[in-house]
């Protein structure tokens, strides 16, 4: 499909301006370099003209349009995504929908929060808990826009009890490739009327629509936390005390895995003394509730078998400070890691809860194997693992064939231990090639198929996921 | 696509009795009456044969012959949907996958259980529980299959606290109409990897393909829980008293109302008293948690709640002989109603939880506009209304006007509202006029297509949903 793409001339441009302001519709040098990137860095190409939409109705002309002419459009939040899936790989029109950033109606009758998906996910957390409200989903970029989250079906560290940011859309208005408009869900809470729309556009990564309108849904706001850092003498005991822990007693909000180099490697980054750093590693869990009493009686009983199972000690932290410095430490733990070294580039692969200490372990041990520095830290009570492959001192040469080395040890092995590609950052540009030989022929097809179906020229975000 | 099906003739009954053995195999009066219609009643035909499958082979080799031969093939569990989407409308072969009833793993780590999808819902939570976890979802009809519940994404009563039955599934073993079996999901709690086809198998009501084997999430088993029965004067005062009890404190797990004749009809049907029918209307709230502790809190905080916004008294239930009393009372509403007429229609729209003091004044108005009764109860705290339209002594022609009549203002009024045509039983046969004028053409454009890319020979369960 790609080759066949239109080639952007004056004629679009001057379309484009009459769509939207000329101020909004940039080209050649006028396009900051940041658009031509995401996080990812080694996936790079500018669009050749930037489109800052501000409605619905801009973004329907648009895609009219592009269809017609058969140019390609990605759509764009804030770039912060991790596998190139925000990267105008072909050329053509880039979306920018930063601009739709408004909150346009909370109603607290339904608990739902309806918004334009440029409103950043930090702003959302904000506005709803002002109101005694509560939106679960927590991925560590707080600076992405939710319209990004959504198309990634963002996870984050509160998945372990509330789930991922599926589980929290209600609703949304999509515009389709051929500029129509159309609302799937709503604020309603249960829905079984033909075939689910909505949950195929959550975590389509812009392939299928550009979604527009976004109705969350929100949970009273839990009245008390608290936080438990455990150390244990090494990373498998910590590990597999995690399953007792979630069993034990009310689920936990989140139970995050640290080893103590990632620890060192924050402080450092942040000039600032984590709670405890003796342990070779830690499991980070939090409760919340509606009362102190619930959320005690959860949190003792997780101590104590934390003692049995062979913990070191158990730091309790239920104050906001203590509470701030150490998921500081936690927040940073990427950039922390990212500052150590040249070059980085992660592998986001889910697995089952039991195979969590094992995954860990055999990522560790490619360090020696492949003669190369490789981190990790994450989501222990969902399976879901970030492992950071360093580039440090290699070669550019020796860097591409280390890191595929290691890529194809990973994803192979997470397969095998009943695994996915990606728990939460998506396939994008960068892991096409492992989520293409992770998957059955026939699924691939399936996934094709859908593709055609909801845009049948391949104009929207093309080279992304599976074409 | 329908007019183009082959008739079954004696070397395709030959052909299947080859796959499964002989006696698996019925054809002509062999076949139950009872496989010729579901719980709808008035959608009627019987299959030319009826295969009684034992493995995702079997099934596989079976759909890949009726592939092949462009034969309709219509998948059954127990029959008890509401909505004709287990009736052989075009004849054809029934897949009855009631047989296909086994346990095959529980894992405590990763909290999940894998299992053939004949096993009935009641037997889920049988299992469950005595390894102290929990399947939350709660249909009203425990002898369905977890397959149907699967295929209708199934509802119910803790839908409030909860969700729905999409939103514990892991996994899923599906066979297509090729033949080919496919795995989706796993054991894992998070997945962005590529096009979210596993939750478009739920709902999809046996028209993608055929699920064989399903891996469930669990939780830990609630240790505590509560009922509260709190009369109010009236249904309006009831149902606005909802969202306050479900922003006032820890979500409760259920939130049912009902009105007094429907308790009345109950008790006749039970020949059994109900604790209270002395009030217009009921809430029916139940909390539950890991704590006596945590149960109280919340129900003191919403039973004074209630008290405030005029309910007349508030029946705690917190022995199991009470619960068991009122919910099996809940339980029998459906029958008793049933019991009360000749023959009936049900609307299983969902609303906002904003408008449904609204749509059940609506809905009730109705009775005099169109002289026939109406009996409604459900799920107060979702939005998910279930209306009954009774016949009484309406002639065949009157009932069927009648009916019509209703529905054409009930599904129309809910769309005002921003409701949807089915909260949880589907739409199958019964309803798919009514979701086809709910759903923008595009809507259902791609809702065909997604249905060509799975199914392109349209064998699997024809004249369903948008088909």
């Amino acid at each position: 499909m790609i080759s066949t793409f239109k080639q952007v001339d004056e004629t679009d441009i001057a379309f484009l301006r009459s769509v939207c302001s000329p101020d909004r519709v940039l080209t050649g040098a006028e396009i900051s370099e940041d658009y031509s990137h995401d996080e990812l860095g080694d996936v790079r190409r500018a669009p050749d003209v930037l489109v800052k939409v501000l409605s619905a109705e801009e973004v329907s002309a648009v895609l009219k349009y592009a269809n017609e002419q058969t140019i390609p459009v990605t759509p764009r939040g804030q770039g912060t995504g991790l596998v190139g899936a925000s990267v105008a790989l072909c050329g053509g029109i880039m979306l920018d929908l930063c601009a739709m950033n408004r909150f346009l109606e909370l109603d607290e009758v339904n608990m739902t929060l309806t918004l334009e998906p440029g409103v950043l996910l930090m702003e959302v957390s904000k506005y709803v808990e002002a109101h005694k409200l509560f939106y679960p989903p927590d991925p560590g970029e707080k600076t992405a826009t939710i319209g990004g989250n959504v198309n990634t079906n963002a996870g984050g560290m509160r998945a372990v009890k509330y789930g991922v940011t599926r589980d929290y859309i209600r609703g949304m208005e999509v515009v389709l490739p051929s500029g129509k408009i159309i609302e799937l869900g709503g604020k309603i809470a249960k829905n079984s009327s033909g075939y689910n729309l909505k949950d195929l556009f959550v975590g389509s990564e812009g392939t299928l629509g550009i979604i527009t309108k976004l109705t969350l849904r929100l949970l009273p706001l839990p009245q008390y936390k608290i936080s438990l850092l455990v150390p244990f003498p090494d990373l498998n005991s910590a590990i597999s005390a995690v399953p007792h822990v979630i069993r034990t007693s009310s689920v936990p909000t989140a139970v995050e895995f640290m080893e103590r180099e990632v620890i060192l490697a924050a402080e450092e980054f942040l000039n600032r003394k984590f709670p405890d750093n003796s342990a070779d590693a830690y499991l980070l869990l939090t409760f919340d509730g509606m009362s102190e009493t619930e959320i005690e009686l959860a949190f003792h009983a997780v101590a104590n078998r934390c003692l049995e199972l062979g913990a070191k000690d158990v730091f309790i932290s239920n104050t906001d400070e203590r509470n701030e410095s150490i998921w500081s430490a936690r927040g940073a733990f990427l950039e922390a890691i990212k500052a150590s070294t040249t070059e980085m580039d992660e592998c986001d692969v889910v697995v089952p809860r039991s195979h969590v200490a094992e995954f860990i372990r055999y990522a560790s041990s490619l360090q020696q194997k492949h003669g190369v520095r490789i981190r990790s830290f994450g989501h222990a009570g969902d399976g879901n693992l970030h492992i950071y492959v360093l580039r440090d001192a290699l070669s550019e040469e020796a860097w591409k064939k280390t890191l595929a080395a290691v890529f194809e040890d990973l994803y192979g092995t997470a397969k095998t231990f009943g695994g996915q590609v990606s728990g939460e950052h998506g396939i994008g540009f960068a892991k096409k090639p492992y989520l293409a030989e992770s998957l059955a022929p026939e699924v691939l097809a399936l996934m094709q198929g859908i593709k055609r179906v909801f845009d049948p020229k391949g104009i929207l975000n093309p080279g992304k996921i599976v074409v």
